[in-house]
């Protein structure tokens, strides 16, 4: 499909009305209290996201010479790091912001999409490449709306659930662990950024460029809970030589003993778990989630593997169908929605590769770093990925918070070494 | 009026609808999410003041053998600070507080409240005492709902207004400062606290006990903004002559330049300031107000005089009616309640004292210590006043958020000398 | 003594001759290393103290007109906290300046010493002031510099020791505490402040002025190490209820469980403690030592007494002669310093009271406030004490590190709540 | 020359007389004051290094069965980081440490010496292998020693040298900047690690492997601070379109405005650096130094290119002799050390390419990561690099503070983005 059937208005605003409408879904669970409360400097309020996704649209699309914002002041509001187009609300102060109301930015959200489905017909092509961004752009903001509401609602002594536990966890019994080679040689990665692409990538994904990698195998699925539990009845997080020195530094310092969200057993009871359905218990054939880097690198160091690069994880990746445990893309479906890693399924596919889309996030070797010959796009919208490369490593591979149709085999997700409100687990790797 | 009197069943059922009622007149403007947010740890969310309110009477009150808590976790949620009936809820972490919503408070308030209602013909006299307790508890928080939602909003970029300011502000000038006299010598002060004590008094206010004062007078008003002005304009801010040591550190580390909430003009105009009816021109001739004690301090040595002690207040204000700038106490009065400080009338009483009581708690020079013979009462209520006897400063005299009926000439409210989100500012005093 | 007396340049002559040499002496068992180390913001480096008080009399003795410092930059450096004579070095980096060099800065002493020795004969009288406030505020540093040391050297996990340990610790029965009664009444406290004083006294300890007292009763001796460790077993340090609200925080953020210096015995065995001496084992019947405010306030309401306020304490100890384990004043004499507070004697002197004078710094239970009509001197002197009157509480009566002739019944230390470092302890009091 | 050769006891005996000796005459022109002191967690004491790198070779060469060590408790106080061996003293906390005195420490070295030389013509291959990995150890900290101590003299505001500035600086032109082309291709990288390794090389800094470049140019010569003042001049710290997003934040903390050492010029004056020759005018051909990792990244974008990836640098570099502005490794040549970066020599050697080693270390657009299969040693060495390979960028190329011997094309140095107390500057890369 290539760029001018993509982004036909008639297509696009179908698109639109269904990103949006989807956001809104996921928010409707939600007091106003709930969408109002910040709880640490990573996570913003769940009405902040309604109203910068928002922004985004009037911002980079229908701002311009003669047009009158929605009201004044809050685009200092709603901005969240485009320096280029003015300054704005400190982070970590989102919380403080009672105002505008939960109401009064559902009615943003309605004026902004009239206008955008009304110009959306007669948009010059940038600015409808600028409508497909901001559908992406908001698709990441429906995970950050579901990570962030179950950080804040953990932060609660009653723990209270984002949702009625609908859906009961079947508990399975995980496939045993297989490794599937791959003889690596020199490969190719990353897509073309042309006009041209068939399909919507961010710029971090490209250009396409060519890498050397050793003959390696990947795990065929994702670390179990039961695997990750072995880890720390082994001491594995009070063994020095597992970790790497910073993430030794962090767990002494924040006193981790296990995956955030775990809630330790009282003596002779089982692990449970917080989840957006409330406490339940631990399903340890489920994939384990919630670690930071440093755990996910201290357990592979533990097995006696290691993380996958980022491009071995691709060059595995980067043909199959995307089809896992992700967030249903319709309203209607999000009752089906399971909202939490699952058990890999016996028989995976033909690539023999299980969970590689959907369930966790995972945590690759790869620092963030440009590809060769990466440029930023120009402009505030050049603000969007390249400024964040430093410090970060990269995940793939989407989670059960991640909108089905937004994940692909190149995308390149990232966070900090120490996070963990995203539902990040890891698969192993190993050189052959 | 004796206990006996005071703590009559009808008489005390009268006073607790009255006091509930206003709480939740006070919080009435405010949306749920206006109600959630914490803006510092000095402060607390409007809901939070709803909920430990109630938790007040259902601990001190209801609770005992039999009964059954509301709802469970409840109690650790809204307990303050009463080490004696168990842990408690971080008190920087109030604002993540989503769950119970809004309505959910409400709801347990009417369930406390019922209870309450029906238990007071049979409770014992100690209990009613108590009731009596939690209502000047209540009405402490009413005070602290005003001003801490005045934080929460002033730091909105956007500066939302409290209320709509359906009462104009009509700038008067300010009388001329007049010194009050009072020869002083070996004076009583507090209150007797025996069981036969006509009036109501926190444990704090007693023993009644001797002090020997040397002459010295008051200022006949507050000081006023103009005057602070004054003291700005000439270099007060930066001079470290004026200052005491700890208060010079905190406003190079503050930044602080002028009174909280106090927005600095653009060139050629006025100076403006933020109040619970949004932001309006600074009125030259009201009280300053949200000051530190530090900054008290530091104008009073500016202008040649000093502050006045507690002992120094009491005994000029012992003997009089209390009157002024407070909150009304009906819910159908708040429509009139100023909710501001507001310039002295030229006439002063027959004392020659304007604004003794309400417009703003007034710093005095005084530590907050206990009093000659205090003891705190036996039991959790024991930790209401006592154990914050360090480290604090007596202000005296309520202000425009204190319920007319709650202030006394004996009251003794305190604060840390940083503090300067309450309506506090200061009256002169000196030797003679 | 009239001041005309005292302030004889032959007289001060000697004077400045024995303090100067004394400070020498303190600083002389210290090496180059130790004498550079600031272990926290609250202490101070060996040398900068011995540059400092030089600072102190090339400041305000000798500069003037005409007059050329010792070294270009030492201004800046070395100056305290006296905002109105310059900007200065931010204290908690007093421990990053290796230059100048300990011989560099005994150069500088030697040098500052014939300078105001060549003055002295000719000085006016209000420089001779100076000179006698230079001497007194000198020896305050001589005892900042034994405590700061022994801060300093008790952060190295070797322990090394300020000296070594010539004098054995001959533990003794502490004597039976007896209460020793006071009727109160209408007392004159503090000092006349004339010119015409006969002994020198700071600012902060006049003018002389009236206080009621009720009847009281002090405590004959210090309480001892062996009560202390009966709160500690009688889990002292876990029962909010003994505690001041800020107390409660501070010992659960800093994990207090015992005074500072003491460190708990391996099973069986006896505590120990942390001297000028090294480590040594707790002598049960010497005064505890090294208590916070907090810790002294909740012992004193665990053993159903009280602090001492410090009217009380000058009301019983205005006219006794000092006398006690102080800090002998000649260098010769060091030696038989014990450092360390001892077990109080037997026989008490006729009043009946141990202990006033020496040992420990007593805490009192009064804040830190000026007396009625007391004015701080104009020009930077005035910095001297008054400035500090805000958040510190009131000790008396000297320690073991206190120089002999330099505390006095009036003798009005303060400290922050908070501070263990100095050889702080407590007396109880009670009413009657 | 194979390993045999190089673990020779007589070459080892030697090269270990040579290291050790040159610590300390880097020592020697600071008093003991100034060898106590850290300035910050990043910075150790002088005389921490001298004992440190003494720790090394008792712990790792001369321990073992039946060995006392040279004095008990010293083993927590000098190891850094090594968990597997045992506890240590915190390392912000080493400026504490006044004991151990310098001459104690050098007493301890001389003991240590004797004991190792006495030990060498004994100990088995894998022990003289540790005595040759110490030895780069030591030269590892024989730079730190020069750039820890450049910033403990910064900080005092009197400003002194490390030295005499016997040399006096020659400011010269810089040549113009020349492009040096390459084109890439699949090259290989990195050393083989086999026992018969013929040059002795860090376990990151292998194993040998292919890698992609894509056609690549690097710039003739360092970035002179006359380009980087340019940048500055240039709104460059002003302007976040140019920053890493982390690196904005970071900068407007710490409001940094220029490298670190330099200090803003009064009107009409020059800008001057604070060198450890004291502060001195700035040479404007001279490589700018003490850059960040986001000044450098920050600045490249500016100038239109961008930071060499390590591959690149190392894939120009690999063949080239080591030579330039290096610290000589003879005490006795040590007079003629530059001990800052100087101005490329207009004639550049036959590659074209000026200053690749030495003058400042370089940063990459590299994240340290490991090579494919690399695997760390096993053992307490194996903590040496493996573990610090998490969000640190490499460096390449040596400093004017690295020993002339110790640097190699494929040496791999890393520090976290935001450091710049070391020698760091850039070298500027393009795209082909």
């Amino acid at each position: 499909m290539s760029s001018t059937i993509r982004l036909d208005p008639t297509r696009l605003a179908s698109a639109y009305a269904q990103v949006r409408s989807l956001t809104e879904a996921l928010a409707a669970p939600l007091g106003p209290e709930d969408q109002c409360v910040q709880s640490m400097p990573d996570t913003s309020p769940t009405k902040w996201h309604l109203a910068h996704t928002s922004w985004f649209f009037e911002t980079f699309v229908l701002d311009g010479p003669g047009y009158v914002r929605y009201r004044e002041g809050w685009d200092f509001l709603f901005n969240s790091y485009y320096q280029t187009v003015g300054t704005m609300h400190a982070r970590p102060r989102r919380g403080l912001l009672s105002r505008p109301t939960v109401p009064e930015i559902l009615a943003y959200r309605r004026a902004v999409d009239a206008r955008v489905v009304a110009a959306l017909p007669s948009l010059p092509a940038d600015k409808r490449a600028l409508v497909e961004l901001g559908l992406h752009h908001e698709q990441q903001h429906q995970e950050l709306i579901l990570t962030d509401i179950k950080h804040v609602l953990s932060c609660n002594p009653l723990a209270p659930a984002y949702r009625d536990p609908g859906r009961e966890a079947h508990p399975a019994e995980a496939p045993a662990l297989r490794w599937v080679e791959d003889p690596g040689g020199l490969v190719e990665l990353g897509r073309d950024q042309g006009a041209s692409a068939d399909a919507f990538g961010f710029d971090n994904e490209g250009p396409r460029h060519k890498r050397w990698l050793e003959p390696f195998a990947l795990a065929s699925r994702l670390v179990t809970c039961a695997e990750y539990l072995a880890f720390m009845n082994d001491d594995g997080y009070a063994r020095p030589e597992l970790w790497l020195s910073e993430g030794w530094d962090v767990i002494l310092r924040e006193g981790w003993r296990a995956p955030s969200y775990w809630r330790p057993p009282e003596p002779g009871e089982a692990w449970t778990v917080f989840t957006l359905d409330g406490v339940r218990e631990l399903d340890l054939a489920a994939p384990v989630c919630h670690l930071s880097y440093y755990e996910a690198d201290a357990f592979a160091r533990w097995s006696g593997a290691r993380l996958p690069s980022e491009a071995e994880w691709e060059q595995v990746a980067g043909e199959l169908e995307v089809a896992g445990n992700l967030l249903p893309t319709s309203p209607k479906a999000l009752a089906r929605a399971s909202l939490h890693p699952e058990a890999a399924r016996a028989s995976a596919d033909s690539s023999g590769l299980a969970q590689l889309f959907g369930d966790v996030w995972e945590w690759t070797a790869s620092p963030y770093s440009p590809y060769p010959g990466y440029r930023p796009p120009p402009g505030a919208v050049g603000e969007y990925n390249g400024k964040f490369m430093c410090n970060q490593m990269v995940l793939r591979g989407g989670s059960c918070a991640t909108p089905a149709n937004h994940v692909r085999p190149g995308y390149r997700n990232f966070f900090a070494a120490p996070s963990r409100w995203q539902f990040s687990g890891l698969r192993l790797a190993k050189d052959l």
